[in-house]
C-alpha cells in the first residue's frame, strides 16, 4: 500500500468545528461556540490557532472545515484563506461520524488516495513541533494501511478524557513510535484513571484520527452501512448543482453517533488501529477549570482573566474570570472561583465544580430558556 | 428632675440617615446608601421600617431626620409624612456628634425639656413590641437624669460590634431593668468577645441614645466645647431666615467625631449613663453576611435572593445574591457565596470575607474611581 512519493503530499486536514461547549456556558453559546473564542489569551480564536497549526502540514489549500450553517460567516471571518470547496456546511449537527465521514467521502471522490486527518477546532496545543512530528508519524501509519490516532501522554489521572490502551510497537516505516491501539476506554473513575496512569500503557484519546479516506469509509460502512450510503449519496452530489437538494433530503435522517464507536473501536478490535504517542501539551479546554490551568501554567494561586477591557479588582482570590461586559468585577477572598460575566447571564462556580456547569445548561433547556443558550 | 406628665409625651425621635454602608458595596452607593434599600425583603426600605417602628412611640409629627442634601428627595419620597420642620440637611457628612448634637440643639430651643432618642436609619428590628418596651424604659431613665442607651443581649461573640459593660441596677421608676453602663468597649477580638458573652454583663452597643436634649448637649460641651458652640450657633439661626448663611459658615468647620467618644464614654465614666437591656432581635446589617443571616433565620444552607425580578438558578449553593440587572445568575456548587450584580459593578465574595468588602471601596477611592462608589 506504500506510495513512492511522501505520503504527507496526499494529506488533507479536516477540522470539524461543531460542538458548542456546554461546560463553558455562558461564554460558549449556540451563536458563539467555543471554537470562536480566544480562551488562551493568545489573541487567536481556538479555530484560528487550529488552522495555523495545520497549514504547515497540509497547506492552506488542503484544509477542509465542517461546520454549521449558522457559523459560516464567523468561520470565514476567522479563516479568510479558507477556500470555498473546502467548506462543508451542516444543516443541523450530526456528531462526528457524519461530519468526518462526509469530509472523507467528498475528498475521496476528488482524490482517491487521499489521507485525511481530523482535528477538533477547539483544542489547545502549544508545542507545535511536537504536534507535527506526531502527525507525520500518523500519516506514515495511515499510508501503511492503519487508521492512526494520536494518544496524549497523560500528565495526571484525568477523569474527563477517554483512554487508549497501547499494545506492541508496529514497526512502521516513518512511524517508529506507533504502537497498536488495543482498546478504547470510556472516561474512567478516578481510581481507574490512577491505575491507567501508573500502568504506563494508556494514553488520552484526543479524538485525532488520521487515515486513508477509503479505509475510514470502509470501516464506517461495516458498522453503519446506512450512514455510509447516505454519505456516499451526499458526496456524489456534492460537487454538482444537486448538492442542495440532496443535502436537504439526506442529511436530516443521518444517525448522530461519535466516530469513536463507528470507526475507532471496531478498527482497534480488528488490530488495524495504530496509536502514535503525542508527547506534546494538549488541552481540550473542556471546562473553566481547564482554562484556569492553561493560564496558571502550574501556579495554582493565580487568577486568569479573559476578555478585552476586563476590569478586575481581586483581593486574596484565585481562579478564572471571563469578562464580556466591561463592568468592574471585584473578588474578595474567593479561591479557585470561576466568574463568567456576560451581558445576559452570569455564572459563579468553582474549579472543582466546573464539570457541573452543563447541568445549568440542561436546566435552561428543560425550562425552555434556549434564548440564553 | 422627674416630671408629672408621662415623659413619653416629651419624647422626640431623631433618625440620623447618614452612612453609605461601604461594606455593602456595590449595592450601597453614595447615591443609594444602605438606608434607602430593602435589605430584608419586607418591601420596605430600612429607613421606612425605622420610621414605622418609631411612630407609635413619638408620633409622626415628632420624628426628625438628619440626612445629606443629596438624599433629601429620596428621603421625602420614602417618608411622605415627614414634616418640613423635622428635616435637617447636612451640607457634608460630619459624623454622629454633629448630626445628633444639631438635632438636640434645635429641638431644645423649640422645647426646652424635650427628651430625644436617636436611632440609626439602617438597622433591622422585627420585635417591635420588645423595642418599644426598651425605649419606654430608656425614656424613663432619661427623665430621671441619665443618658440612656439600649444594649442588645448578645446572641453570639460578634466581633463587629462594640460592647457595653453593665454594672448594678439603678432602680429607676419606670425603668426596672436599667443598669449603670460601666464602660464602653471597642469591637473586640474573638477571644475577648467570647469572654464578654460568657461573662453575661456585656451588651452590644447598638448606638441608640436616649436623653434630655439639654443633658446631651451639656455632656457634649464638656469634651467638645467648640463643637457645642457651633451647634448652638446653628440652632439659634435654624428657625430664622439666617439658617442658610450660618450653615454655610459653621457646618464645614465642625469636627467629625462619633457620639460614642464625645458623650457616651465620658458620661459612663461619670456614672450618669444608664443601659436598658434590649431583649429583642437587632441586626445592623453591617455586611452581606448579616443579610444572609437575616434571610436564613437560622437555616445556614439557604440562599437569600434580593432584588425585584431576580432570576437565579442555583445548584448546591448557599449565601446571598443581590440582583439589580435582571440578568440570569447561575450558581453551581458555591457555598456561603455573596454575589452582588449591579449595572456597573459585580462583587463576588463569601460570607466569611464580607467585612473585607470595605477594602475594595478603599482601593477604588485610592484609584480615583469614585464614579463607581
Amino acid at each position: 500500500m506504500a506510495q513512492q512519493r511522501d505520503p504527507l503530499d496526499r494529506f488533507y486536514s479536516v477540522i470539524p468545528a461543531g460542538g458548542i461547549g456546554s461546560r463553558l456556558w455562558p461564554l460558549s453559546r449556540a451563536d458563539a461556540p467555543k471554537f470562536l473564542h480566544d480562551l488562551t489569551g493568545s489573541g487567536s480564536t481556538l479555530l484560528r490557532a487550529t488552522w495555523d497549526r495545520l497549514t504547515p502540514l497540509s497547506g492552506a489549500h488542503r484544509i477542509m472545515v465542517v461546520t454549521g450553517r449558522a457559523h459560516r460567516a464567523a468561520v470565514e471571518e476567522q479563516l479568510p484563506e479558507l477556500e470555498d470547496h473546502n467548506v462543508v456546511l451542516e444543516s443541523e449537527p450530526k456528531e462526528s461520524s457524519a461530519a468526518i465521514g462526509l469530509a472523507a467521502a467528498i475528498l475521496r471522490r476528488r482524490e482517491p488516495e487521499v489521507i485525511i486527518g481530523s482535528f477538533a477546532a477547539d483544542h489547545v496545543i502549544t508545542d507545535v513541533r511536537g504536534f507535527r512530528r506526531a502527525v507525520g508519524e500518523a500519516v506514515a501509519a495511515a499510508d501503511a494501511g492503519y487508521i492512526a490516532t494520536i494518544g496524549i501522554t497523560p500528565t495526571e489521572p484525568a477523569i474527563g478524557f477517554g483512554y487508549i490502551r497501547c499494545d506492541g510497537t508496529l514497526g512502521i516505516d516513518g512511524a517508529p513510535s506507533a504502537t497498536k491501539a488495543d482498546t478504547f476506554k470510556e472516561k474512567p473513575e478516578l481510581s481507574v484513571a490512577k491505575k491507567y496512569v501508573a500502568d504506563g500503557n494508556y494514553l488520552w484519546n484526543a479524538g485525532m484520527f488520521i487515515s486513508r479516506a477509503d479505509l475510514l469509509l470502509e470501516q464506517l460502512g461495516k458498522s453503519q452501512p446506512d450512514l455510509l450510503a447516505g454519505l456516499e449519496e451526499l458526496a456524489e452530489a456534492w460537487d454538482t448543482p444537486r448538492r442542495g437538494a440532496v443535502v436537504d433530503a439526506v442529511w436530516p435522517r443521518l444517525p448522530k453517533i461519535a466516530i469513536d464507536y463507528t470507526v475507532a473501536e471496531p478498527t482497534a478490535a480488528e488490530g488495524r488501529m495504530a496509536v502514535v504517542p503525542g508527547d506534546f501539551d494538549w488541552n481540550d479546554v473542556g471546562d473553566f477549570a481547564a482554562i484556569g490551568k492553561l493560564h496558571a501554567r502550574g501556579r495554582a494561586s493565580d487568577l486568569a482573566i479573559l476578555g478585552e477591557g476586563a476590569r478586575v479588582l481581586a483581593d486574596a482570590s484565585s481562579g478564572v474570570v471571563v469578562s464580556q461586559t466591561g463592568r468592574l468585577i471585584s473578588l474578595v477572598g474567593v479561591k479557585d472561583i470561576v466568574v463568567v460575566d456576560t451581558p445576559d447571564a452570569l455564572l459563579v462556580t468553582t474549579s472543582a465544580n466546573a464539570q457541573r456547569v452543563k447541568s445549568v445548561v440542561d436546566a435552561l433547556k428543560l425550562s425552555g430558556r434556549s434564548d440564553i443558550l
